[in-house]
Parts: structure tokens; sequence; C-alpha cells
């Protein structure tokens, strides 16, 4: 699993039906002190994380498409699984 | 799931038997803003994309062949799984 | 499989709910000599590993969520799964 | 799925018993205008390809191991599963 | 799958119970020539290699499991499948 930052949401209006209702989101990486990184991604969401929230991501299909759909097999990689509070440091 | 533009597509006659009838397409990741990046992948189309669509990439194995051909399992890794009309950011 | 060491601790009380009761932790890798490499990722514990410990981390969906949980198909891509007393090498 | 041309095969006699039968065909990933790249890897051969032919690798366990060997489950995570005539270019 | 060189092994008392018996490897990514690469990882062995061997690793979590261990689902992502004797260039 990753940390991100929700930085915006995708439109798709033509997809497929398993995307059906779900939010796609733009997640960009960020460090464990919260400092943008280069690497961006899309994942659903399945905790009602919003805009500006630092999540975590899963990024494994099963678990993804099950954690944001309710069912296995879904055309799904990537899914945001919690929104992060803080991280205790060593 | 990434973000990545349609660039082209590929002719194979020589192919897995659950390749048959699908369109295999080079897509080119862009950058949330639209920007060309480097890595370029073939990706298995689902929602009648096109060239030059800006689209969603899906890159898990039981996803995008479930996506793609409707069956799991079938020798595939990536599958184009919506067409991005826009993307609000932040 | 890689190795890693235990950085921090995670918390996000909003989150899926297969992630209850399970402890998810900053882990950064090192190199088989224990240098500090660029790359973090977080993992959830399956065997009561702690900050400071170098562990095993397996980065497979289904592996790691039937190590951490119990059960397949949890919303994990990574588990921590053994702590390294040491390293023969050659 | 990536492109990559076949420079090589890869013989070893002490190996896992689904390797059986099997070619292990040595693989350089080339750019869609047939550049070479870095990346090199390993592939199951499933549609009889030969040294020099560019070829379609899917790069996922289960798609890979139930296209050259028919059965799933597998240890194998890279299947040639095509042979490029040619690419259209947008 | 990539070539690597067995550089070492991993020893472990507190770890998951799919991994008692099995031995962890350290191993480094090999060019197919034979030079040493910066990748390394840890791998399970199925193929009873020893350190110094070239050999094959397979990196997907259903089929490393069951090669090494008999049964799907363990924790483990990497495997060695195979010894490498000799590679043909073309």
């Amino acid at each position: 699993m990753l940390i991100a930052r929700v930085i915006g949401n995708v439109v798709a209006t033509q997809k497929n039906q398993r995307y059906e209702g779900a939010s796609v989101m733009l997640c960009r990486q960020v460090t464990p002190e919260g400092k943008d990184m280069e690497y961006t991604c899309l994942a659903l969401d399945s905790v009602n994380s919003g805009v500006g929230d630092t999540v975590i991501i899963v990024q494994e299909g099963w678990g993804a498409s099950t954690a944001s759909t309710g069912r296995p097999g879904a055309a799904i990689d990537s899914a945001i699984v919690g929104v992060v509070d803080y991280i205790d440091l060593l």
C-alpha cells in the first residue's frame, strides 16, 4: 500500500459497467512527511474520501475490486481503503 | 489505473486464441494535464475506444481479462476500461 | 519479497472494514547490508514486528491478505511476514 | 502487455516440473518504433515464436501460465502471446 | 521471470507459518551476459539452488507459492523455479 493525496476526480461517461456509480479519484503519492512525489495514479474510492485527503491506496486487483465494489473481479487495480489521520514516525 | 492516450493498434495474426476478435491498442501514458510521458503499453479495448482518445487503463490480469473478453483467465494484463471526458483537478 | 525496516505506523480511523484491528506499518526498504533505500511502503503486520525491526515484506494481494488477516481477498497488497535475524552473504 | 523482441533462449535442466517441455525465451523490450530498450525478461512461449520475432508479452501469473501450459497456477509470470505483424501508429 | 544469482540466505526465526522449512534466498538480478545489476530480492527456493547459482525467478504470488510450498495462497511473491545452465543469445 502507498500513501497519497487525492488531487482530483475523473469523469468518464463511456466506461466499463463495473465502474457505474463509483468515484475514480486522481491521487498523487506523497512521502511519509507529506511531500508531493512524481507518481500519480487513479484509484476507486471505498471510504468516502475527498479531494485533499491523505489516503491509503491498495494496488492489487482482487483486493481493490472487492474493497470498492463488494465484488471480486471488477476491472479495478487500485482502491482507496483508508484516510490517514496521522503517521507515527520513529 | 492510469491515464493514457491511444496512439495506435497492433496487428498480430499468430496469437493466443483468447485474443481472437480483440483490439490490441498501443497507448502512451499521459499526465493528469494531458502531457505525453515516456511509458507506453499495450491494452485490450473493452469500451470501443479509438485512436486519440484519453482512456483509463487497468493493469491487473483478472480484472483486465474479465473486462475485455467477459471471461477470467485470458492471457491479458491490461485493458482499456473507460474513456475520459475530463478531469476535475483540485 | 523485499527487506525493509519498520519506521513508523499509520493511524487511520476512516478505513475499509478489513483493516479493523490490523497494524499498518510504514516501512523503508534497506539493502542486504542494512543501508536505507529511497523506497517506502505500507504493510500490514502478521508477525508482531515492531518499529526498528528488519523485516521481510511480501507484495502480492492474495498472499498478503491471507497472511495478515487469515482471509483471502482483503484490501491488502503488502504484509510483513518475517523478522530478519541476520543475512548470510556469500 | 509490452512489445519485445526474442533475443535468445534459456537452457535449465534443474527446474520446476511445470516448465517441462516449455521454451523459456529471453526477450528485450522495444519501443513501438522497434528500437531496443534496456529492459529484458524471460517469457514462456505459447505461440511458436522464434528468435528475432517481435512479440506481445503478457506479464501476469494466472493468464501467463494458462496461456503457455493450458493450466492455471504454474510457476510462470510472463508469456509470449502473439507475434506482431506490424503496428499502426497514429 | 528474471535471471538472478543467489548471493546469500536469510535467517528469520519469527515468521509466518507458511515459511516453516523453506529457504529464503537473497538474489541479485544479472544481465543475460551475467553482469551484476542493482536490483536484489528475496525468493523462496523450489529447486534446491545454492549460493552462486544463476537462477530463474518467478515473481507472482499464486505461481510462486504453489511452486515453493505445493500450496497456493502462501505469503510468497517470488520463487526460484530453475537453475540456468546457459543462455543461447542470438
